[in-house]
């Protein structure tokens, strides 16, 4: 969506002063306005800004009044905040695919497509595939046989999605995540080598759950990997076999989950932190980013910090410590000598 | 593949007791049975999952009476693991797809296909290639030109292969890793700029190796970056460029081995560690999850951790101080205090 | 490309020994030479490896005279390096696709493409988007719609980019990398359940960056994600929304750099490192890999290492006596009894 400044100042019933015909494609920020963009001031701390921004357009309250010259266009608003919230909103929809299934795509027969449903072009649904009216699923995407898909979900460009998968209502899978893939299971035989475990589980993915842009989700080896609803999880994720994560639990960037680890409801994991395998973490435990958790001892609602994690503050108190080692081996040494010379003085 | 229990029952050679008509698409575990899949009881200790089972098909011993109803039809077999082994084997061919190039990829005329290949929807195959029989390209693959392919390797959906790369037989790639891109190799310049070494290196992934979705393996400067027969790799991992992977060595998720590192044989790597560039791991040693390996003096069969990495038993016992430590200084400190007494005393 | 040993010595104006039929396809080291490749002998260090080298083409001076029997075709030129940078470069250009868009691919008729702009098969190219000269889009990549695209600019297979991006000159961005996807950015509600924040800033990358394989780079809140010009970004790392990456910085393989952090110019960020949200790094900052920067603190040019990282000395030496806390341990443990035994001498 483009629009002018005479269009947009129409739509949100604001007085215009200045050029109409400015384009805008987007908002910004007024500290960082490009042109082409729509900023806003609401804060009068900001108001300097309103002079130098390079956004084409500025809204502002219906009482502002320009101190100096304005470089953008002023759209004069009763609700300041509520017409950027509109804007920001109608630019979102930008560049949305409509319904329908490409003529470029691959669906097989057997798929069943609620209403309203989008499939990009390149896209391939294979076998006994159902998905849920209103989902989109972008470009590129691949749906591997016998998947089911909720309602409103979107699957943006690149996602892959191995067979069986179940995916719930209102779901946002992020662009090349891979959903399904085999764990890495291995039985080693006599001479070392590794002989391959079929996977033959699923996985389940909840409502309203979002899935970051290259994260990668295992299927279960014989039962499933379950992400439980609500829950969010960044790029670049690993959440390995039989990996159960509760409800409204988030997972930031690159952190690890071994296989059949179970993370409880409200967790929050910090980015680039591992979680060992099998053992079970409780409801509304912090873990602090790049930490390393081998047990899954800590109560509930617990803070946990280091490599391997142990409590927040005793984590930070030690590291305290460990900066100042040297000064301290320092401090033993002093005290073995004076030691050595109280000794001699009272022999 | 979707049986009805009847159908399942034939095959097993079993006997049927209850509903022939529920219909079957997968396995599951018997204490997280789903409906449309089939479980089994083989060990009596979990017998009583059995009544609560969801599966809509248990197989158990010729012997076995319930004691009380069940919900799940009941096929009996005379050996209820093989013929849960049989049944796992058989759903996970599902979805697999069938031999011949979809009409939908584009393949180079100057392109070689052995007996049986299978190449999906867009996917593409640049000149130069060969690809050994039974192989499956899956859809939205893209294979570099020159790139050689042995027999049986699966390419799962959205693999891209840079041009000249090497994969033995039985290989297998999962969906959306990338192999031979260029390494990270710059030379900066009198100003700091980086100047971009060219890579004109290649892969070569020996026979029988795993890669986990989402990896990726750079090609090498000049010269190869190799993984050896029968190694595994898991998701998320980066192996960099010229680095030499040995023979069945296996690599956990979100590790990363630095350019020019040589990693021997039956070597195990864990999740989130780090090798550095340039150094040499002998064979068999075991690298505890998110270690930092900077020096490769430690001796085969050796187990390692820590941040840098040393031997696993002195990593854990200088971090059982380490946890420990504010309360040594306060040790320290009352050593101080009593020998500036005892010193007073003394005088 | 693929030419013989008497083609390629033309080509270099050399001096043909042995058989000119041989078949070349690139270069490679002369002690991992290949059957298929031309190497080289310039330092007389290497010579014996001119004896056994698996390569079917060594090039060598003028003045070479082999002490025995040469496998290779040998072909004797004026300046060996030069000569074999220029092999390198020939066989570099191997496999790059032809200008011109694809039958095959998806373009909007609203995009403009400059003039030699190669579009590759099952590409999708959205509404509004600029593509500059030269540039080229391999197979199965994405671009939303809005996206400006500079000159010279290659987009590997399987590259996403959402919406509204920006792309400078000569930028090259590897195999599955996403740009642009939203950020990790929620409003938990009073029962805990996280309310997405729409992202409708945008991503800027300047001219001559190189973004590794499978990378992700969020797009901003509301306003920029920027990555500064001749920056280079390895594989799988992240970028978070509104990070701001400036100048000929280098990041290493699976690197992440959280919300809103401000990266200086010249900044060397080693693999698997992590940067917290909101903090600002000095220019020509180095950081070792796995290090994990909580604080903007440390000044230009500071190396540093750890986990909270501090200076890159300091952790040595604190890490060093870390190794030996059991020792020193023991030592407190001695002074005690020591100091123990000394009052009681002295009561």
């Amino acid at each position: 969506m483009i629009l002018n400044a005479a269009q947009l100042c129409k739509l949100l019933h604001g007085e215009l002063v200045g050029d109409g015909e400015k384009k805008i494609h987007g908002p910004s920020q007024i500290d960082k306005g490009r042109p082409g963009t729509v900023t806003f001031l609401a804060n009068p701390k900001y108001e300097d800004h309103a002079y130098t921004t390079g956004a084409s357009v500025l809204l502002a309250g219906r009482d502002f009044v320009p101190k100096s010259q304005l470089q953008a266009t002023l759209i004069r608003v009763d609700d300041v905040y509520g017409a950027m919230m509109y804007v920001v909103e109608q630019f979102s929809k930008n560049g949305k695919p409509q319904s329908g299934i490409s003529d470029l795509a691959v669906t097989d027969p057997s798929c069943q497509f609620g209403e309203g449903v989008s499939v990009g072009a390149y896209a391939c649904v294979e076998s006994d595939c159902m998905i849920g009216s209103g989902s989109i699923i972008y470009p590129q995407v691949y749906i591997g046989h016998g998947t089911m898909i909720g309602k409103d979900v979107i699957l943006y460009p690149g996602v892959k999605i191995y067979p069986n998968t179940q995916i719930g209502d209102r779901t946002i899978i992020h662009a090349n995540a891979v959903i399904g893939c085999d764990g890495f299971g291995y039985r080693p035989n006599e001479q070392g080598h590794y002989m391959k475990v079929n996977h033959v589980g699923i996985v389940i993915i909840e409502e309203d759950v979002e899935i970051g842009a290259n994260t990668v989700v295992d299927r279960g080896t014989l039962s499933v990997t379950r992400i439980g609803k609500g829950s969010k999880i960044d790029n670049l994720v690993q959440i390995a076999h039989n990996v159960d994560i509760g409800d409204h639990t988030a997972i930031a960037a690159q952190a690890g989950i071994a296989g059949s680890a179970e993370i409880g409801k409200h967790v929050r994991i910090g980015g680039q932190a591992g979680i060992a395998g099998h053992i079970k973490i409780a409801d509304q435990i912090e873990i602090q980013a790049q930490s390393g958790v081998h047990t899954g001892k800590y109560e509930k609602g617990s803070r946990i910090f280091g490599y391997p994690a142990i409590h927040y503050m005793d984590y930070l108190k030690s590291y305290a410590v460990f900066k100042q080692l040297p000064d301290y081996i320092k401090r033993i040494e002093a005290l073995e000598r004076q030691l050595a010379l109280t000794k001699k003085e009272t022999e």
